[in-house]
């Protein structure tokens, strides 16, 4: 089982900063994060994972009141994390529809540089409308071309990051040789969306290049996931909903040429832990007690693509919603547990808080393991995305959780070897395996 | 006089990856570059800077024979350094040609909170007209139009940088207050390039925002400059040049409501010291015998603005050349030394393969601290940005040098204090410190 820690200055749960133990300022402290790093590292935890956008702020009265002000471009972050730590992977989210695929290959090739080979781009395509507003763009793409152009956009990535053959860099001072220009292939990309000509100047990493993780659940997401992702972080939050999102991703791989086991379904999972269930309750309770009552009506409506439900009465059913431009893998899950529980709007934002849309345990190490194992054994996950709710509990869930976790021989007691792809089981990516005089892969 | 230390992997000199001390893969080694920066810091600079294109790579008897390959990008570089370091600024340059205001704001921003308040954007618009074609553009935008972009463009991501009041994080757990709306500006910004509604969701750093940095030198690079520069790299090799243009620059701040101090001129400057001048020059000729001669034309033909001189007879005069779209600054100043010392096209490279365009000095201690403090004195520069010329210079300029600087009271022997800003001897900036419960400037 394969597991990440997603990182969120407080913690996964809204309300989160709000806690007694909370760092002031969690956002923008450097040591509060190195600090974090270290604690999941010594864990073994896979990777550290980012999520991010880049949405403008129209609701004050959720801005305002949730921790999303005052934190750090997720890149600048790892960077600096990559010099801090040795082993954990560093996985951030960059969008394919504000950027541009060179800067971008740059940016994540040079991290894995810096981390020695620890670095994983998570592909999104920017889900929520306001992003535009940022980049000088009248509306959002839509959906299908915003898919379109990540389909090419990975391409171009992955292109520019085999520049250069493994060996290429010779350094002969007799000659004068720097590098070996028959060991280099530039790019020249021509495609509808992109002309990139290269190449990357930024040679292969001990992992060849970063690794490459998506988030997408909708059909052109899955299809995209299924060509290019070798990590999905998903949202499922029933063991049939997994199951089915599972065996349908992985069925979309060999037509592409791909095994099931280059690509690892890795859903969120919020844990909130406790040595009785009693305790871990409290816990809980405590801090859906914390949570502002607008803060948790438009979160709910963000999750469901940015429609507005203050029309609707709280304590009335959700409404029927019409397909948004937005991210669909959120929505439907939403749509189907209001369903599916027969919850109200209230009930579901109050419901909707603590893992945001993720899937949420709270109980027992024994309780917690039991219902990680049986999604993994029965097919509906690789691994998780660990969501802490709160400032302690990352150091709970290592105590309590990961032992027992370790019992069952379900989770590493040390690293495989350096790299995030000797973490996660893979091999070098193939353009850094073929070479001529190439290392084994 | 304030120095920076303009970071090149292995130094300035063409050749230098070709000097038996050169660090193999110095271009990527995190470890090289942390050791430069704490020699640096140790030895009192003001800042790090680094320069940057993302030209494509057309010219492979150039390129494969230069060092130009295998770097990091600097902004991952720079955040890595930010938390290995602790009073030196940190400078990186990145292009508004081929970017978006936001992303440029957000990572600098966040590299001047990882660096409690040390960081510099050096905005260039991108000269090398190969650059366009690895961002999708079928050709170089013109000149002026670089300019007006880069005018507004600076505007956004100052007012992204004005986004939220030094106070404005209140994390007020009982209340669930975060952040107090009303000292948050949303910038709404809508001109003719950029649509950007804001806000920024990073805080205020430690010197409020990142100090602005350009290198243009073109009249519209002026004028740009004259009204949102705090520091120029420039690169004039003659006092009389350099008081031209220190007083041009200097003479357009007025009409904007800016004074003089509040611009610091530093060109770029190659130092070449030994104990005597004899050792200078033989360490001198020693990296000339380095240089390849296809490099060397290439060199030459690269900072003329990419202008072919292959046809032309090595051994006769400059060709007039035509005016070109790339950067003006460093065409005009090697056809005026070509012209103003009568040289050939080789002699032409030979005399710039070192300094590569910018001001040369080779000699004693004392012969090139009275040319420095000759150029400061009689107002041709407020400081310089020092290239080592290769391996161990950087440590040759600190023993030698910077000792016969502090003699003659020219450099600190301490940082002013823990900011970019209090080393440059400049207030915060004008928004950090108009508030209504603001801190003193």
């Amino acid at each position: 089982m394969k597991l990440g820690l997603f990182v969120e200055p407080y913690g996964r749960h809204v309300a989160a900063w709000r806690h007694p133990n909370a760092t002031r300022q969690a956002g923008v402290s450097y040591a509060h994060y190195r600090d974090m790093a270290r604690m999941a590292e010594a864990a073994k935890f896979d990777f550290m994972f980012i999520a991010d956008t880049n949405n403008v702020w129209e609701n004050m009265d959720f801005y305002s009141r949730s921790n999303m002000g005052a934190i750090l471009d997720p890149l600048q972050l790892l960077a600096a994390l990559a010099v801090s730590t040795e082993r954990i992977g560093l996985i951030s989210t960059t969008s394919t529809t504000y950027t541009q695929p060179y800067h971008v290959a740059r940016t994540f090739a040079s991290l894995d540089q810096l981390s020695g080979g620890r670095a994983g781009w998570n592909l999104v395509t920017s889900m929520f409308p306001g992003e535009a507003k940022n980049f000088s763009m009248p509306k959002q793409m839509a959906h299908e071309d915003r898919y379109e152009r990540a389909e090419e956009f990975v391409d171009v990535v992955l292109g520019l990051w085999s520049s250069f053959e493994r060996d290429a860099f010779v350094e002969d001072r007799a000659t004068g040789l720097f590098f070996d220009p028959d060991r280099l292939h530039v790019l020249h990309h021509q495609g509808k969306h992109f002309a990139v000509r290269g190449p990357l100047n930024v040679p292969q990493s001990a992992q060849g290049h970063p690794v490459v993780v998506q988030a997408g659940s909708s059909g052109p997401g899955r299809e995209l996931a299924a060509r290019t992702a070798e990590v999905v972080f998903t949202i499922q939050q029933t063991l049939s909903a997994a199951q089915a999102f599972y065996a349908d991703l992985k069925s979309r791989m060999p037509k592409y040429g791909r095994r099931p086991d280059q690509l690892l379904v890795m859903p969120g999972l919020f844990i909130m832990a406790g040595r009785t269930e009693s305790e871990a309750r409290e816990k809980y309770e405590e801090m859906q007690s914390l949570v502002h009552p607008k803060v948790g009506l438009s979160l709910l409506s963000n999750l469901i693509g940015g429609f507005d439900l203050s029309a609707y009465d709280v304590d009335g059913p959700l409404p029927e919603l019409p397909q948004t431009n937005g991210g669909q893998g959120h929505q439907n899950a939403l749509v189907d547990r209001a369903i599916r529980e027969g919850l109200t709007i209230r009930q579901l934002y109050l419901a909707t808080v603590g893992g945001r849309g993720h899937w949420e345990l709270v109980g027992t190490p024994e309780q917690i393991v039991d219902q990680m194992e049986e999604r993994v054994l029965k097919g509906g996950a690789d691994g998780f995305n660990v969501m802490p709710p709160f400032p302690g509990e990352l150091k709970t869930i290592i105590d309590l959780v990961l032992p027992e976790l370790r019992r069952r021989g379900l989770f590493r007691t040390e690293y495989e070897g350096t790299t995030l792809r000797d973490s996660l089981g893979f091999d070098l990516p193939c353009h850094a395996r073929q070479q001529p005089e190439g290392i084994a892969s």
